[in-house]
């Protein structure tokens, strides 16, 4: 994998880059789809790439191991021959699923030991399992296993998680380095951030990641219901030390305001379920603003859904259409909602690009943060 | 609307013929994908055009006019300025919703007063407030209000019936005729031939429909749980007394099987849920069979659904990713299922059309029932 800085912006600590992988290209600041269960829902994979522009998507490594299994996915040649999509992937490591099990896992120094949410039966990832398990998978980019803590958290815990993830991250640096990809491409693995919201632990954990020297880092542990100035001063703090020439990902991140300010800060890759899972409730991201489509005034709205984004779906449906087709739990619905979400999330991410290149990134940002945080 | 009978088989009755419309033309046999509440669910329209190859939808007037209603409908210029599909439609009456809501309506010689399923509300349908509502949804083809009878059905029961049907016929071609179509448009009214199960009941009541005259004519009250031998043989009279020169619809049939025959027997026009509805419980109908993708042998079938047919979900998806997006209950099997389903009926009278030209109608339809009913 390779990684070259394109443009930094002078007012802002924005950047553009080119990712390149072997299954092609990304330009960051880029915005990543998520596939859970090795589908983006709702979306075929013809239009993640025609309409939506998606560059990378992401799976779920938690998910995928539990179903459809390792040998069905490594049969197949891998995710990629699996769901048949040919550009790059990220799979993140379960770390996150296995914080949100709750009473259904526990944790150790050896690693996690959890149960099915699909079957009940018993599971055990380690460090060196969810690498072997990425192995089979066969994602571009995978991710170290962490602790992903929750918020609130108390200091004590979260240093004492940090720490942990520290030592996991040598045990899956070791175990990734000694092993070799099964499908004929690279892969490259990115350690995560943690320390809760706590500027010491950040710093600590941001340069303890730094000096692993890997080809990219991801930020942890953020998202999970912290104010977003705890995001964002997390953000900053952390992205100050790693290093600039590596591209920085911030995981599970976030409404598009979210994204916007954090490209400022300097992050170059994102992925949140929000935009589909939003949509599937019938809320939708426009350029113009946030759409609850469910709402009595778009009952009449004879007009396309965001006609500024171009594409299939925003353009070719009314809003009235779309409308009725929530209101009646529709599939079409659900279908249509998510196309648009990720093609403006893809959207998003695209402009800010442009605008940095072109200079303008910090006036254009304080512009669009006050349009997509308007509800019409 | 005009309709040219173009080629007869000399073995059996299949025939094709060219159906023109004020929204483009519809070659038959055809099969008439259903969208129901506006949506064929699970796909969108531009895969209807592209992928599936419709050339007319279905729409149901019972649920149209319940959600999103008639002002809505009216106001976006009738169903097809609503859902965005210029292509022709044919909406049904509401009669068979009717029959289907059980203790849930009232069926006296004026009309049917029924209670809504979504929010229990209390609605008269009348056959002229049924018209009414046909030049308001706009179709180009609209159907006559019926009763359409359950099977088994005592003989009194179906006959009674038969001529509260046929009296409403003439109450729903009298406003027909006397009112205009509201969109620059012209739309037409197919009556009806019921009976139930009684094939004397049947010859009068399509000597009755015949006699209407009207530019297409219906088949209704079979495919409701009557064995297959009775609905053929009530077809097969019932083609041999509706005029040649018309377009015959039998509806809510069927199996490919079903269609075959009944292609073999005169009709040119079929619609059913069948192709969507099992497609959404991972039932897919193929060229070569059905399979169950569900089953535990398609698990490591990395293997196109179906090639012979062409087109995108078909050649692209593997049956191995199709049953995990089904094991799963991802969206995306259902509309992977819906397409590729509604894309080999559409093939299966293309190709049906294709052999009555050539003349081999009859000894391909015997090899093709022979595939279509193999468990794969």
């Amino acid at each position: 994998m390779k990684f070259t800085l394109q443009h930094t912006d002078q007012k802002t600590k924005a950047r553009t880059g080119l990712l390149e992988t072997d299954h092609g290209p990304i330009e960051t600041p880029i915005f990543m789809p998520v596939g859970t269960a090795g589908t983006v829902k709702a979306v075929h994979q013809r239009e993640l790439k025609e309409d939506i522009n998606a560059q990378i998507i992401l799976g779920n490594t938690y998910h995928l191991y539990l179903r459809p299994g390792l040998e069905v996915i490594q049969k197949a040649g891998g995710l990629h021959g699996f769901n048949s999509w040919d550009r790059p992937i990220l799979t993140d490591s379960g770390g996150y699923q296995v914080y949100s099990l709750g009473d259904n896992r526990k944790i150790t120094e050896s690693g996690v030991r959890f149960k099915s949410h699909i079957d009940g039966s018993m599971h055990d990832f380690t460090p060196e399992r969810v690498m072997d398990i990425q192995r089979v998978i066969g994602a571009d980019i995978i991710m170290a296993f962490d602790e992903c803590t929750p918020y609130p958290c108390d200091k004590k815990y979260a240093e004492d998680s940090m720490h942990m993830t520290h030592r996991w991250l040598k045990r899956c640096i070791q175990q990734f380095d000694t092993t070799d990809p099964l499908y004929g491409y690279s892969q490259t693995l990115f350690p995560i951030v943690q320390g809760s919201t706590y500027p010491d632990l950040r710093k600590q954990s941001a340069e303890f990641i730094a000096e692993q020297d890997r080809e990219g880092n991801a930020i942890g542990g953020l998202s999970v219901g912290e104010p977003h100035e705890d995001m964002y001063a997390m953000t900053e703090l952390v992205c100050d030390i790693l290093p600039a020439d590596k591209p920085r990902y911030l995981m599970g991140v976030g409404t598009p305001e979210n994204i916007l300010e954090c490209i400022a800060l300097g992050v170059d890759m994102f992925d949140c379920v929000m935009p589909t899972r939003n949509a599937r409730n019938g809320m939708l991201f426009t350029s113009e603003g946030i759409i609850n489509i469910k709402n009595e005034k778009w009952k009449e709205a004879y007009i396309p859904i965001d006609p500024a984004l171009g594409g299939y779906v925003s353009t070719f449906y009314t809003r009235a259409y779309l409308r009725h087709l929530i209101m009646s739990k529709e599939i079409l619905g659900a279908q249509i909602c998510s196309i648009h979400n990720l093609s403006f999330y893809l959207w998003l991410v695209k402009e800010a690009r442009v605008q940095i290149k072109a200079g303008n990134f910090d006036a254009w940002k304080t512009a669009m943060v006050k349009k997509v945080t308007t509800r019409l």
